[in-house]
């Protein structure tokens, strides 16, 4: 693959990844959306259909990694960091381009979300006050970014790093899985594992997994004009980028020990 | 492929797709339905479903199409447009035929409903007014035909072309991956793309992402003796037309230009 | 295939799939399950999974085709009459078999339920009575055998026939399919086919679209010592074995026709 | 496969799926998680892509079994038991660290549930008082073991039985499938065989279905220093190893008898 291709691939791939994802949760949590409400199963089969479809759509191009902690798992494990920069480069572009372009499909509903959300700002009192800090931004924000339900770095570390250990493992296994190869399954196979990731290891911290997939939503909700978007939260931003590139280190260690 | 069997298979595809389809949204939306309420993750599985069974079920015949944004999408890509008549023909007289079965499926539930919301038709009031204006089509027309739940022309017009760019980009690329033609899952594929697009596009528009799909079922609502059955509301009808040939034109543009 | 071999593998297949099948709806309508109330979404999903189940594990011995309405759509379509009788019998006593499993697995919470249904089976008086008659079963018979929402035997039937015609053209289709046969995936598709039928033409009737799925229980209900399980509802009976025939008998003449 | 594979890939392949299976729990039973409330329908996904996980990363080390029953089964098949003490050694081993890591990605969760637990556990007064006894143990425990929601052993251990004995089946008859061995899709077929039997035989005890799944969370859930954990339920923990090797005779000998 020519670095072009990579780097247009990623553009491409990551763009559908971001404009799917940050669909989905859009239309989840923005009021006078069709599937506003639907609930868990939805963010958990649509996080996992759009890392399918742009497998499908992106692979043949760059591989469509589509995600700088597989990239770099990838990178450890094989020895060979040459085309690693396009890799980034096109993964933090096409996740900057699909916060857009998901932001334009959502685009009135931002506006009407926005305006209920000024009457409905009440703080809640909390039910029942105790010792564990909870932060949690708002929905503006939660269609481009993850946030912690419970704000402990620490743990919020942890939790990013397991998840995204079993990601990358499995991206590693299904990689070599010569006939997953043949039958062009293995882009299924992966948008099941992030399905089932979300479902299981989604609870505490939204399941970043993915660098690229909360920085550049981060900073296009920081760069976009939406009224009353809120703080982009640049505190926690840290967390979804060092983690999974973490974890991505501990499953490349462990392919390598144990494969 | 002969134009006949392009014919007849694109009428029977369609009119599985518009028969399972509409059918999943009358379980959804029509009082006294076993599914009733069963919500978003019904909906969107339920479409993709559909997609899959009329590629299954009609795929041998004319390569499945089901919808004129494919169809024009794969000839602005190829640049053959000798067969595009044929397969236009059959998918509208399929989604007809397809909105036609599916009213005889769930006759029963429209007649049960119409009459019970002739009583709570009562118009609400918002409990929020605010600068967005918001038209609803009841549910008898929702079973047919998409509608927005923002009504603005060029915001409803961009979804569709977002949403159908990907679903075109995603069918150009599964229909050249040989691996999938080995093992006939293209079909499986493209449903879940759809499944996908649904989940996260959906929310503005109902994702028509097919003109067949929302112009057939609508001419449809209009011919039925259906009480109470309202406005075919032909005002927005162009939108899920334009919208989808403008985003496969997008799609073909941007595939000739990267593949 | 030798008689012997479709006889018992049909028992087994049918079995499993009634076993699975009437096991979900346990599941989510008797109290004090786990699965309680979980909706029409695990419902679908579980119904096409106990297909796919009893596919892989009694296809290598009989096809599996678990249903009387396959049997006999197979047989219309390819003229072979001989291997009828000894899959009639299979899938009859395997549903039996079946129903009585579902009951056994979940014996203790018949009777939590029907002690609880003492207590609120009083009759709910109708929120807006209306000219259509509503006789629904209660969730006892349920778990056995299909009922409609609204009882009018014409409508039902046509229902019925429309699913059926459904699945079964694509049982013909998928099982002529060379390339799902090399990769043993036929079975799954066949199962999606019946969750998207499920989502789609469910609502009106619980969609039987197989007279074995529905008999056969149907006896077992009424041979069962429970205590307050009310009728067997035998007037509806028919309906369930006529429907799915007669939609198999439309499905061969068609796939005849066009393919 | 040497055993130092099998009892790697079985710590490697069980540790993935108790993180994921008690992940999935956890995030929709403890309060504060994003997935709270998700529904049987996560809980059923969840697991089983818990075990399609598992199975496309540990598989090529040790065939991922993942599951005592599964052994046994495939060993009562085969005659063949001399790595039937490597793989059961390490499915305990690794049963117990996956539990441990799904305690670390959910600890804040752990202490902010456990917090509010000390506030609401009221004993609940039931609404109406029957013959039927039944104990629940709080969702603590529930993350990592099963337990019934009528507790009679016999019912208990015939459910366990019932559904095991569905899945080894499966198992046995999809390991032998050349086809799906060429496609290596048969861990995908194996895990929406679990999906499904969560939906319809995990009602009335959690389906433990796989001993290991509920012994080594059980000794975890004895160890770790959770305040307010509650009992471990042991009186039950016989339940869901007797129940699942008991079936997993019962499919062994009914594949000798009819394949």
């Amino acid at each position: 693959m020519s670095s072009s291709d990579i780097f247009f691939g990623e553009i491409l791939g990551t763009a559908v990844l971001i404009l799917m994802g940050a669909g989905v949760v859009a239309g989840v949590v923005l009021r006078k959306s069709k599937s506003y409400g639907a609930g868990w199963i939805v963010i958990a089969f649509g996080w996992g259909l759009a890392v399918m479809t742009a497998v499908f759509i992106a692979g043949p191009l760059s591989g469509a990694h589509i995600n700088p902690a597989v990239t770099v798992g990838i990178a450890l494990d094989s020895g060979e960091w040459g085309d690693v920069p396009a890799y980034l480069a096109g993964q933090m572009l096409g996740a900057m381009l699909g916060a857009t372009l998901a932001w334009l499909a959502y685009y009135g509903h931002f506006q009407a979300h926005l305006h209920d959300a000024e009457i409905i700002a009440v703080p809640e009192k909390p039910a029942h006050p105790g010792p564990v800090e909870t932060h949690r931004p708002g929905p503006v924000l939660g269609v481009f970014s993850t946030a912690p339900e419970i704000r402990r770095p620490v743990q919020n570390l942890t939790t990013e790093i397991i998840a995204t250990a079993v990601l990358v493992l499995a991206v590693l296994r299904i990689g070599v899985n010569e006939q997953l190869q043949v039958t062009a399954l293995g882009g299924l196979i992966v948008a099941l594992v992030v399905v089932g990731l979300g479902m299981s290891l989604g609870g505490p911290t939204g399941y970043a997994i993915n660098p690229a997939r909360d920085l550049g939503p981060r900073i296009v909700h920081a760069l976009l004009p939406l009224p009353n978007k809120g703080s982009s939260d640049w505190s926690y931003a840290w967390i979804p980028v060092a983690g999974p590139l973490a974890g991505a280190a501990l499953a490349a260690g462990l392919h390598r020990l144990l494969f």
